[in-house]
């Protein structure tokens, strides 16, 4: 915003900007953003920069002008625990055989403890520990616990110990379920032992936490806690690293400048809890 | 089978039945069997015998004819889990929100231990111990472990701890997940925290268990578990007593003299695994 409108000045009063812009649209985000890559790929030459803008972000208020510095990254992991080789009956065959969803609901309570933090061994290893001035800046935001609870129509906020909700929503990681399935899902009861039970997992990941390496994390640890009871197949799932710059850069200064100039406020320093996987093709691929 | 076989010698023979048989044929037994309890109430003068022979009941072979003295009971709970009142973005909100899911995971895989047996407190202390008798006809049926876990498809058989596969499968209780429900299900993957989060209970039981008794006290125990951090809320089910017969009674020694006479072998003494609610009906409205 800040930027078009420094560039909407230049265009009303005839000044020439003082460097060039480059404006990339790009309309697969949120389907992957297959095409993107190898375009930047192509026209790396002629897109040369210092330095990129991504305007997909929110602000918390018009009155709190913001830059996000960063963002979670995700990992996506699909799990099957495999049973009998069909539905059961459960009355002639229930006690002698285990229930894949049972299995299931016993492997997922062990990936999270009760504080909220995720149980799965050397998942935090990589994770960059908040600095006391990004810790300082994010309680810059406007933020009521009890407000953001009534908002989700919870009974209450939960999360990692020691970290505020602003913190735990965008600068931890998190472990979550995603979807489950299994067995009969209608009206009334099927008496059945499921053939097999389905969760689809999701992490957000935060620097320098990497997608590849955390999935294999999760997947080890559920192989570890599958029983040899059922069978445990594992499916693919996307990914996209976290990103993170820092918001006391020779660049950070001059958005939060730009900023400043156009709402004339004082700007907040955010991170987004979501992910935007394309902007390591832009940093990979431009090196800005 | 053995009743049928001495009705048509009679028949046959021109010879007089030394007792009456009266027919039931009941078509509701897999919808509730709605309508029986009211008939046998209008028509009980009528119907007033000294024994019942159901034949919905399976023998374990042609060499093993057998008279089945038990069955087990159910009781059925729908379980849900409540969060957030809609899907979350789980970037955006994922961290400082419970996740139904999780939490209904968390609560199921405390219902049911390593071992097989069923955690929920008091769910044993009604149930009538086999006797060294039962222990051994039990052990008389064909079986081989091997043979059943090829059938079931199973990697392993797996149930309560001390006690056979046909035991586990007929005489002891079991708490199944009969089917779980939450959030997105289909191809791919869609980053949410669910709303909600949803799991269909059975438990089968076994004499003396009540229904509604077993079904209470795994509600309570589903209520101490529930974190308040997301909402839980319990839905009916349909319910059924196990029954049991003394085997050793005057009435099984007919029973068994009878099938000995039809087959020309030993009879086997068997516990059924699955329900027949009906029975109930019978003994309570008959007295038979």
């Amino acid at each position: 915003l800040a930027h078009l409108n420094a560039v909407e000045a230049c265009l009303a009063t005839g000044t020439p900007l003082p460097c060039d812009l480059t404006f990339v649209i790009e309309g697969e985000e949120e389907v992957g953003s297959k095409s993107l890559g190898a375009f930047l790929k192509a026209h790396a030459a002629e897109l040369r920069c210092d330095a990129i803008v991504i305007s997909d972000n929110g602000i918390p208020s018009l009155k709190h002008p913001a830059l996000t510095y960063a963002l979670r990254g995700i990992t996506a992991i699909e799990v099957e625990v495999q049973g009998p080789s069909r539905d059961l009956h459960s009355g002639i065959f229930g006690g002698c055989v285990d229930n894949p969803a049972m299995a299931l609901a016993q492997m997922l309570a062990q990936l999270r403890d009760k504080h909220g933090r995720v149980t799965v061994p050397g998942f935090y290893d990589d994770v960059v520990k908040l600095t006391a001035f990004e810790r300082k800046q994010l309680a810059r935001l406007p933020h009521s616990d009890a407000a953001l609870r009534k908002f989700l129509g919870v009974p209450a906020l939960f999360g990692e110990r020691g970290f505020t909700a602003t913190e735990q929503r965008s600068a931890r990681p998190t472990l979550e379920i995603n979807g489950l399935t299994s067995g009969y899902q209608g009206e009334g009861s099927k008496t059945i032992v499921p053939a097999w039970a389905r969760a689809k997992l999701t992490c957000r990941l935060v620097p320098n936490q990497k997608p590849e390496k955390v999935r294999k994390l999760v997947v080890d640890h559920l192989r570890r806690l599958c029983p040899p009871t059922v069978r445990l197949k594992i499916a693919g799932g996307h990914g996209g690293e976290p990103y993170l710059m820092s918001p006391t850069s020779a660049h950070a200064q001059a958005a939060l400048r730009a900023l400043r100039a156009a709402f004339d406020r004082e700007p907040v320093l955010m991170r987004e809890g979501g992910s935007i996987p394309i902007v390591t093709d832009f940093k990979k691929l431009l090196h800005a």
